[in-house]
Parts: structure tokens; sequence; C-alpha cells
């Protein structure tokens, strides 16, 4: 079983991606796809009138500013569409493709933070009405569900916080706790980058593999949305998942190509 | 097994319809909800600066024009977020519920129109980039799997088109296809109205039972949305459904209200 998350960055085109989902499904090989909508989030927010705001953490972390209303508005970009673009490909290349969120049967379950910190001009400010949070519970029940009865999951966020309300949670992150909940063998996080840079934005500077003893050091090279995924790589294998990958979604055939170790491979 | 639609009219309170949700599903009942979005949609649209054009049809049918970027804040509004809320609100009065749309697991899949006639001004307009179209066959495996993993679903139009594309499609005559398509028992189509009245608006002409040998002559009483409802009950209860309600979501228990006889019952 493979959990492929890909990326909601701008200039991924779905096609490619999708078309090595459906040739990898008739493999037989189990599949669940995570995916997040950042790009579709922010330019919904400046239709609507709100451009986003992004913060960032004392220990270097951006995330989006979620309230309420940017919550809606995420869920309608990630949720409403981008994940039924999703859907729609897949089903056209014969792949009978459902898409859930991370509320749906409570697949991703998490505590929202009471407090966030952010950092501005060297200032730390707490913000209290933000709907974020990490996962801390799979219950991967749906996701088997589906699969067994011959449904290929597509799950986007939102999470739901453990008080019932929608939470805005790293998909990278979610990804990884899922792969572990299910037993996958890996874990594929695909975005419009090759990899991990020794020197970012060098390209011919990719790290190809980092061992466990690694990972820490590993987090030093990486640059803001970066590190995130590092971090979820690392998450992963260190929750039982064989090997994590972090790859490019803009490759031909981008999942056969991170399997075959075109990325950086956590193992 | 009950199907049980929930319209999306303004003035619908989603707490007291999710509480009977719950009541009911307690009992042991199979419950599958089918939800609209239609005030939801026509709000995004203006906040969006595209304001909602609806057509009538030469046969007095009014419904929305759906160009494809409408079929997207339609996604939006209807999947994003309302599908949500109800997956949100059966999650905290401890229900496991999952949303999907008509097109997750190809649940509904229709022929799109290749052109519709609008009446505008006494003259008749065809149009031809509309994505909209009536649900010719239900996938019913999507229901069931979910139901036998102890999830209730929560649908939400769109359905899909037989190219594979997102078509918007009438939310009541999709929940009366998909009634017949499982064997449900009864269909409930709850609004914001007590039932077919026999002079709009005067609820006091309530019509508390049609047969099905008065099906033809009901659809003369019905005004502009409820055209629609009245033909969505008659197609159920002709494809073998023992009852369709046309009930009033308003009512403090309109799910109990409406199985106990409350609205206008076609049998």
């Amino acid at each position: 079983m493979l959990v492929i998350k890909l990326g909601g960055s701008a200039g991924i085109n779905l096609d490619p991606f999708c078309e090595d989902i459906a040739r990898l499904s008739r493999t037989g090989e189990k599949l669940i796809i995570v995916h997040g909508g950042s790009d579709a989030t922010t330019r919904l927010s400046e239709q609507l009138g709100r451009p986003p705001v992004f913060i960032t953490s004392p220990s270097g972390h951006t995330s989006r500013r979620t309230d309420r209303r940017t919550l809606e508005i995420f869920q309608m970009a990630c949720r409403g569409v981008l994940n039924q673009q999703v859907v729609e490909r897949l089903q056209r290349l014969g792949i009978n493709a459902v898409g859930i969120s991370g509320m749906d049967g409570r697949l991703w379950v998490g505590q929202r933070k009471a407090a966030i910190r952010a950092v501005e001009n060297g200032v730390t400010r707490i913000i209290r009405d933000d709907f974020s949070g990490t996962v801390d519970t799979v219950n991967p029940q749906i996701i088997h569900t589906l699969l067994s009865g011959g449904f290929i999951p597509v799950i986007s966020p939102p999470a739901v916080s453990t008080d019932g309300e929608p939470m805005n949670v790293d998909a990278d992150r979610a990804a990884a706790s899922t792969a572990s909940a299910v037993g996958a063998s890996a874990l594929l996080l695909l975005s419009n980058v090759p990899g991990l840079l020794r020197q970012f934005p060098d390209e011919s500077s990719l790290i190809r593999e980092i061992k466990r003893t690694d990972f820490q050091r590993a987090e030093g090279f990486a640059q803001g949305r970066m590190k995130k995924k590092v971090l979820a790589a690392s998450e992963a294998v260190l929750a039982g998942v064989q090997r994590a990958i972090i790859g490019d979604a803009r490759a031909a055939e981008p999942i056969t190509s991170a399997l075959a170790g075109q990325g950086t491979v956590f193992a």
C-alpha cells in the first residue's frame, strides 16, 4: 500500500499525476491519495477580497492564518474544487475514485491549537482564534472501507478537531500519519521541487538519500515549506513506514519516478 | 432504508435536521442524506461578482444557468462547505458521517444536455455550453460500501456526465433515482414549505395525500421549484418506492414529522 501526497502549489499539472496513478492502480497496488490546496486557496481568497495572511512560528515554520472564514475558503477551494478535479480525472481514466476530507469518517482527528505564536518584525504575537492544529489520531476505517469496496480514496484537508470543528492541518504531515496508520510501505511527497536540496535553489545539490540518523540534520537544509516535508518524511519513517520520498510532481511519470528513487529518499 | 433530501434554500436550520437524523440513526434505521445548495451557491456567486442567472424551460421548469465557472462555484458552496457543515454537525452528535458528491464512485451518471431551451420574454434561446443534465444511472455501490462500513452518506450534487465531466442535476430528482436504486422504503423531500399547496401560498390548502392516479394532476398545483419536487416524488413512487413525502424542513423534528405524515404524501 502506498500513500501519495500531491502538493497544492502553482505549476503542478494534474494530468501526468493521475495517469501515473491509473497505471499503478492497474497493477493491483493499493493507493491512497492525499492532496493540499494552498495555491487554489490563495487565489480564491484574493477573488473574495481577502488576501491570504501567512504567519511564521518562532521555530521558523510558515503556515496560513486560518480564521473561520479562511477555513471555509480553504474548504471551497480544496475540498470543493481541487479534490473533485482529481476525482474527475481519475474517473475518466477508468479509476473509481472517491473524494473525502479528513473530517469524513473522522479520518484525521487532532487538538486545535488554543494559542499559536506568530513572529512578525521580531515581535511574537499570540493568536487565539486560529482553526489549525496537528493530526493526533488517524481513524483509518473509512480508508479500508473504500479500498475494500474497490474505490481509491482521494483525501483533502481539513481535519476535525476533538471538539468536532473543522481544523486546518499540514497535509504532508497528515499524509505521514495516514501512511503509518494504514501500514503503508511508502509515503511519497510530490511537489514542484526535485527533492531536498543541500544548497537551495541549486537543483544539482539534490540529496539522494537520508538515513534516520541524519533526519535532524536534514531539517537544517530545508527552507520554507520544505521544512514541513522533511518533518513529515522523518515522522513517517520513524513511525514504521519503510521509505518516504520527497519527489518531483512535475515529472512525466511522477510516482513511478519517485518509486525508482528519483528525489530524496528517507529510509 | 430511507433517502432524505434536505433543500438548500434560505431559512433552513441544519441543527434540528441533524438532531433528528441522529435520533433516527440510533434506532438502527439506515439513512442516506442528499442535499442541495441553491442559496449558498447564489450567495457565493454574488460574492465572486457573478450574480446567478436562472432560466425557464418551455415547459415552465426553472433551473440555474450553469457554465463551467458556475459549476465550480456550485461545487465550492455545495460540496466544499454545505456538505461538510452537515457532516460536522452529525459527527458532533456522534454520527459517523461521510460526505460525497454524485461524482464520487460515479454514483450519479447522466447525459449532459447538448442544448437546452430557455424562454426569455417569450423568445426561446438555445444554450449549448451548459453543464446540466439528468441522472440516468445510479451506481449505488458507494452507498452500500459506506453503509456497511457503519458510515452515513451525505450526498451533494454535482453528478458526473457520461463524458466524465461534472454536471449540475436537480437534487430532488437525483434523490428520487437514488431511493429507487437502493430499494428505499421512503423518500423525504424536505424544504421551506409545508408540502404541496392547492392554492399557493395559502398553507391551509395543503394537500395531504396524492394517489398515483393523480400524480399528473398534482403537477398542475405546483409553482416554481415545487414542480421539480412533485416530479421527483412521482418518479420515486412509480419506480417502486412505497412513499415519497414532501415535508417541512423548518419543523422541530422535520424527519419524524414527515414520516408521521405531516406534509404531502405520494403513495
